[in-house]
């Protein structure tokens, strides 16, 4: 009898599976705010409100404190504790949890986290909240991006999985012909066995959105998962992890199967935590210096890893000037730049930019692009429900320290907040630096922080863009070019580099935008990553095939 | 227009694609030697005997030497050279001869595989006596195992990868609905780019059967592949290589996507070549210490290993007592334990073997194991057509120094061949041995080497078979009992320590054979092989996506 929450979800599921295979636009999610309707906002925040200064409740085992510090970036203090637990106990009673979840198979795990999903889109706009409050997003950017989109991701994690184990018969008739005896007959079974127990390492930008892919991705192949929240973003994954656990225990199954670890920043588990034996698989999302420890040292471990990279865009040539100056306004301002997506360096060449209108010399690109930026600023209302706050004082100070990098185009200034005095608000900075000047634009520099690099060629911005790539990695590269023989450069150069190329985004869609079922989010081909949100590769090597035979 | 070598065998690739998601009997590739036609061994013997004495003929870049000292273990000299190349010369070759591959497409390569494989089904009695004559397996083994199996387990490969692939669409269109405005619409192009160099590091008893799998799923991705020999067992891979090469010239390819590295055992290039930064996927079949080398330093590729393991059976019960010792007399003969999958530590309780007799006791099944073996090897004639010969003298000294390991209940001697009078031919060696004494039976012991481990009960059978299968690895695990409640112990232990597991074998399917499209080989779940043949997992990432999108 298939279980209740399969059969419940069993449509939806057939749905994404569909949209993976054809990957155009598909959404299950819903991410207008009106749909959830007129007191979501107001509701979420209530709820949001009640975790303050309280007690999260966990029933985790081996709970040895209580902890959690997280503040605001718009200046609130949540005072928020929660259970801090050993890791040998979270271990062991991830094991414990896993016969039960693996027998029950793959149906009924994939029915049991679209539940899970089902009930965090009801709770999308607390999540939007604590999300707010922990990573600094804008509350609408909150809403969608921790909520819809990160459901999004979730349920693409869970297609993938629950398609490739599918593409596993349970059974199979063999039945080999002997001649003229009759013929060798077995009967054989093949069952999906979990890897082991898998951590999610999560970042302190998008804790959901990078988070639920390994999460879900792991769960539904039969792994137990535990969470490690960032010591400053906690309480996004705090209520998932409950959501899951409370989930999991109705339908039958342990809730130990998802639980949260917290920690110190004085005092750091997961490099411990990643080098137990007992775990199997880990997901990663953050700077690249941990990253790559955890690809080096985990030996015992599949490694997903998403790190860091320069993302570029080549200007070379344009029929909309004003619409892509105003594309990259947003794009340079959304989230103050906090995005692994958002472009760092934009490569121009003294040849200057053609447009309908004659050519921009790479100097006046640099000054109409800075003030298209301020332009889009201009109202601190409005600016600030793009920017956000910054999410870590050391991206203030990096900030700050990069105005010294080149000529500023245009400088990164503190806006206040309407409602929130102490929020860290701050507009983007713009610089212009030499391609010779390697040190500048050749390293990420995390945050607002965007440098219009002045090549002699567009053949040499290609030729930059594709280097900077290959050896610091990226997520997005953007080109515009009116020339088609320069978008087959550049889809050359993309193909090489292994990164996502968008082409020409004058309009409503930024390079910085991911959508879930339509675009891989980051290739595993260069350094910036090495997996794909997500595609096969992402799920495949998260369970083994066992198998028996006998006559029959 | 699709490349003339997919039209010419797609059908065949879409019988592969319906196999591997049914998993019954289905092999393309004739195993039974009539359909070659009446002269199909006497040619290939032509065909072989016309490499010996001869410079083995492959236009290879960067040749500094012809190296190779191939000796038959039917005391054959080979006397064939081949071209020694330079490590930096096949690279950069390989990587010069990617991108017209990676441009054709997952349709033309695929096609190309298929003909490369259709043609090293033609020449499969060429390639029997040359797998016969280094690898030391009877002529009519080599004939199935290197030729009709390995190009089943080839093509099964292919088909994964293939699927994979297409799984991925090539484009497409993105359509989100604005409300009262007109949609936003975008067009996607997806993109398969290959990992980068790929290296294949064969064995010496199966190089193309266990050869192919890696070669061809890394090929049919667009990776191209080095594939370095083991500097006894050249000759299989040779012809392979050369195979390919002339096919991929015939469609347009560059012949560098395939090529042979050969080493000297006293200066052995394996680890160099592997540590290559290009070097990006590495199949391995051979030693554990390799391996696990391999495994731990190779963190700029995906390695894949087959190492080995301690395959274990559980004798509780059987209603068919003869038939059990005649399936294990051929299981223990087959290629005198040559094979990975080759049971060597056998438990059965000192509460005996039930039996429709009657209770055997487990002194009485060692001796009457020990002389089925004799009875089925009592005719030397057909003897050696089973045991075949044994490939590397450190074998020998193994098998002699393993009479020391416990009660010989059947001791190895020599066999002579009546048409190879040098031959290292020797049957095998069974031993007796108590739970106690766990250094005779946890460690691999290559080779004829057998042992009846005495136990108290079957339980504790089976929990030292679990456990030395979770310590050691397996690749295979058989179980003999007719109580219902033991094969769900022995199911629940093999899923747990991730082995294959056949139970009850009394007649013509024997616990060391693994039929490719449908039986999985190897797991990947414990320490005998990181990865299955061949499953998801295998395939899925050998190549990256790479996605272009532009408004429409």
């Amino acid at each position: 009898m298939p279980h209740p929450m399969f059969e419940k979800h069993q449509a939806l599921l057939q749905q994404a599976v569909a949209a993976i295979e054809s990957r155009g636009y598909w959404s299950p999610y819903a991410e207008n705010p009106r749909v959830y309707g007129d007191t979501a906002i107001e509701d979420g925040r209530k709820a949001f409100d009640a975790y303050r200064g309280a007690q999260f409740y966990l029933d985790q085992p081996g709970v040895v404190d209580r902890g959690g510090a997280e503040v605001s970036p718009y200046g609130l203090s949540l005072d928020i504790s929660y259970p801090q637990c050993r890791v040998d106990a979270l271990v062991a009673a991830a094991k414990t949890a896993m016969p039960g979840w693996v027998k029950a198979g793959a149906d009924a795990r994939a029915g049991v986290c679209l539940e899970i999903l089902a009930r965090l889109n009801a709770r999308s706009f607390e999540m939007a909240h604590a999300v707010m409050h922990t990573t600094g997003q804008p509350l609408m950017m909150a809403f969608q991006a921790a909520g819809p989109h990160a459901q999004d991701r979730g349920l693409e994690a869970v297609a993938y999985a629950w398609r490739e184990m599918k593409q596993v018969p349970q059974t199979a008739l063999w039945e080999k012909p002997q001649g003229k005896n009759p013929p060798l007959k077995m009967e054989k079974k093949f069952s999906i066995v979990p890897r082991g127990v898998a951590l999610v390492i999560a970042c302190s930008t998008f804790p959901t959105w990078n988070g639920y892919p390994g999460i879900f991705a792991s769960l539904v192949t039969g792994n137990p998962v535990i969470v490690k929240a960032h010591p400053t973003v906690i309480l996004p994954l705090a209520i998932s992890v409950a959501v899951a656990r409370q989930v999991l225990k109705e339908a039958g199954f342990d809730p130990n199967l998802v639980s949260l670890l917290i920690d110190d920043p004085a005092a750091p588990v997961a490099k411990d935590v990643a080098m137990r034996p007992e775990v199997r698989l880990i997901d990663y999302t953050g700077g690249p210096d941990f990253g790559n420890w955890l690809e080096q040292n985990c030996r015992h471990a599949m490694v997903y890893t998403e790190k860091a990279g320069v993302n570029c865009i080549v200007v070379d040539s344009i029929d909309d000037y004003q619409g892509m100056l105003k594309n990259l306004a947003f794009t340079l301002s959304l989230y103050s730049g906090q995005m692994c997506t958002t472009p760092q360096s934009m490569f121009v060449s003294r040849e200057g930019v053609n447009t309908p209108e004659g050519v921009v010399s790479a100097e006046q690109f640099g000054h109409d692009l800075a003030n298209a930026v301020s332009k889009f600023l201009a109202d601190p209302a409005r600016a600030v429900e793009v920017l956000g706050a910054i999410q870590s004082p050391a991206t203030l100070a990096r900030l700050a320290a990069a105005h010294e990098l080149g000529e500023v185009l245009r400088t990164s200034s503190a806006i206040p907040h309407p409602h929130w005095p102490a929020a860290r608000v701050h507009s983007p900075l713009i610089l212009k630096v030499d391609v010779a000047d390697e040190r500048a634009y050749m390293e990420e520099r995390f945050g607002p922080i965007s440098l219009v690099v002045e090549t002699a060629t567009t053949a040499q911005s290609l030729a930059m863009a594709e280097r900077v790539i290959r050896e610091q990695g990226a997520i997005t590269f953007a080109l515009y070019s009116t020339n088609p023989l320069m978008v087959e450069h550049a889809e050359d150069a993309a193909l090489r580099a292994g990164v996502a190329l968008s082409i020409n985004l004058t309009g409503a869609v930024f390079v910085n935008q991911s959508a879930g079922f339509s675009d891989f989010h980051a290739t595993g081909a260069n350094p910036a990553a090495n997996a794909c949100l997500t595609d096969s590769a992402f799920v495949a090597s998260r369970f083994f095939v066992v198998q028996s035979r006998r006559h029959v």
